[in-house]
């Protein structure tokens, strides 16, 4: 194409730029989208839907295991070849064909390409410029992280992409890192065969959590035969034969031999080739936004999702999508308020770890006089119909002196959905007084609140 | 045991006599319990536990034919005898022992046997009479009804009692009733094999929920091969021999035939015998309380749980044994508002049903300005790994003029656990425009609520 005219240019296909895209153009104003790899990004691809995809069929054959009835009605193991199967149906074949008919039918215009700034209101892709009369947002997402350790980049460890993606299961899987997606991956392995060993820079896995959500997931692995070393750093890599085994030398000489090796030590966003010194920017950092996703001292500028690191999730790319799009619109008053360390989250291991707003370190840093309260996930009448006798406990960090819930994390079987709640008792700051009058079903799992509010009076 | 004084004397031990007495020995109360059955009460062993136990092993295999790689490892069919040996365990053999170190733990006085009000503060149990210094609480529950019918009585058909307590599956199963109870058990038993044909003399099935949910369920189970007759009546049943076959007659002529008759359409309050005639009140009716739980012109006389008519449900029984704890404790200010026709309520059906706050219909009959909207509760991307493809419609009803939740209903495959936020949102009363701040985490089948709200904003 030649160059072109926009109201609005949005760099990123991803979940958070896609929203947008859709939303603008359902408003009426000219958009286009500007994409270099695959149409729906990061999470539709290579991460939240392949990993649900691989982690999925062992929660759920696990739980045949605790329902009488039809534990006697299985008698096979997980089909492996199956569970990649139904991935790669999960991810489309690595085809966003579907996306284009989306893109198509808002009639947004879709450029296939590498976009990079190249001044105000203007985006080079290719030798083409396209300009923006309204806002140009960014919304490149991120990527992982690969840390200097020697030896490391030369071994061409697998990241989120080829570990989500992969047609084989190694049979020994080392994992570098005991964040969301190293748990997760760890998990979703050792379900398929793997011997799976991680390792944990840290002190801790999910260091962001709850020590306690850290610690059961931990002893869910070790109970599913993943090997954990935690508190220990990797000091050299080495992979003599390309796609050979992998040796990690750890920092107290020990050493861990793999078939292959993934690296899940964070992210880093994705901008380190997108024009930002065009508009005097700095290459390769988050782009600063404010609460209506607006780049400091840019008025014409945007970033959304991954890219802006104020909470790398995809719903929250899209909740950041929703109010761009209405600050572009116009919309005086619309602002995140949402989307920082305390958004909303799901660890989908099993147990599963669901967690918003604060944790308890997190509140007492805050100054917050905080009590907290917490019972076993399986302590309810529900739980001997789903999840029987699984580990895991559900805690409630409350501001004691306004009566609020600031805080709650639930680890433990399929308690994903038990999260919205939890989410609108925080962000809709419902006094305990009144969730007492929010009366959960019997039998639902969610007696847990029941459960929480009982001692939180009992005090 | 002799004559006897207590602070308090619960009639009933089922869960909102339970809690109660629980509450008050716990605040320091000299606590009496009388119970002629079980302890644990009908919700326990005849209703919302055997009926899960029931319920949920062929939801849970359903489940497992719709993720591949599970569905390959699953080759034999339900276990019915495993099923029904859970069952047993879950109704505990019908034993209540461990409720009895649970009352003994605590300090109540258990007494065994029929309670029958005596006069004021006065409870005649046998040849004892207990004396409350304080309150007497009446919670005897409710009885299933048997109507009027031409032969009905005389050929002994199965209630939730003996339905959920069977040691065998019928071959040929009739249902008398669509309400919950008809519902939940022809999904039951139609899983486990026997043929079942449920006749609702209304016009449909679930006519308290919304008329989506009614069709929905309808739909599904004529799936799992029940055949419904609504909108017809029973005018006769004949069983001629004892435990033999049961023929009933509908007005339109024609005739059903069955090896065992279960009837499900409705309750009526266990008051026919417990001496309400000596405090001047009638025998039989629903006591009329007010929203402290005291019944009216009796300052000592309180009635908590499905005798008081308020809200047949045994979350909401055991909310008003809170309340009714505080009433009595002293508290002047404590009061259940919540628990009348909007009370949270779920049908364990396959989809389920979980709704809470008003129907459309209701909302419209209570002059809100009304606006609806819904979705296919598989219309998420967590929908992909978790009831994929399962029908079912999640709807709100909002307050257009106050932008105020004020009801919703979900059908769909394991939705029990979305009901308590939207509970938050309904009793809560959380504005619409806070609710986008109330993100749904990304791929949780709870971003439900985003399509809702999209919809809502669509308009």
């Amino acid at each position: 194409m030649g160059d072109a005219d926009f109201d609005v240019i949005v760099i990123g296909a991803g979940p958070a730029g896609e929203v947008l895209a859709g939303r603008l153009a359902d408003a009426g104003y000219a958009t286009a989208i500007v994409e270099s790899h695959l149409l729906g990004g990061e999470c539709s691809y290579y991460a939240c839907m392949p990993s649900k995809a691989l982690l999925r069929p062992a929660e759920l054959l696990g739980e045949t295991a605790r329902v009488p009835g039809v534990d006697e009605a299985v008698t096979g193991a997980l089909d492996v070849g199956a569970v990649l199967r139904r991935r790669d149906e999960i991810v489309h074949d690595l085809d966003d064909g579907g996306q284009v008919t989306w893109l198509e039918d808002r009639g947004i215009t879709l450029v296939r390409g590498h976009g990079r700034l190249a001044g105000e209101r203007s985006v080079r892709v290719g030798d083409t410029t396209l300009h923006a009369r309204r806002a140009v947002v960014v919304a490149t997402g991120s990527t992982a992280a690969i840390p200097p350790i020697a030896g490391l980049a030369e071994a061409v460890p697998w990241t989120n992409r080829a570990a989500t993606t992969s047609a084989i299961v190694p049979p020994r899987l080392l994992v570098l890192g005991g964040g969301v997606v190293g748990v997760e991956l760890a998990q979703a392995y050792a379900s398929l065969g793997s011997d799976v060993t991680l390792i944990e820079g840290g002190p801790r896995v999910l260091a962001r959590e709850e020590p306690f959500a850290g610690e059961e997931v931990c002893a869910a692995l070790r109970e599913h035969g993943v090997e954990i070393h935690a508190g220990v750093k990797v000091a050299a890599v080495a992979r003599p034969a390309p796609g050979g085994e992998v040796t990690l030398t750890l920092d107290d000489g020990r050493k861990l031999t793999g078939d292959e090796l993934l690296v899940a030590v964070g992210r880093r966003p994705a901008t380190a080739d997108i024009g930002l010194d065009a508009v005097g920017l700095e290459a390769g950092e988050y782009l600063q936004v404010d609460d209506r996703m607006r780049v400091e001292g840019h008025s014409w500028l945007y970033a959304i999702g991954d890219v802006n690191g104020r909470a790398l999730l995809t719903h929250m790319g899209k909740y950041q999508a929703r109010v761009a799009s209405l600050a572009i619109g116009g919309d005086e008053h619309v602002r995140a308020t949402q989307d920082g360390p305390g958004a909303p989250r799901v660890i989908f291991t099993d147990p599963q770890v669901a967690a918003v707003g604060l944790t308890e370190a997190a509140a007492r840093e805050a100054g917050i006089a905080v009590r907290t309260v917490s019972s076993a996930s399986s302590g309810t009448a529900g739980a001997s119909f789903v999840g029987r006798s699984t580990p895991g406990t559900a805690q409630l960090v409350v501001d004691g002196d306004r009566g609020i819930v600031v805080g709650a994390t639930f680890v433990g079987f399929e308690v994903a959905e038990w999260l919205h709640a939890a989410t609108l008792a925080v962000v809709g700051e419902i006094p305990i007084e009144r969730l007492w009058d929010c009366v959960p079903a019997f039998p639902a799992r969610s007696e847990i609140w029941l459960r929480l509010l009982e001692a939180y009076e009992a005090g």
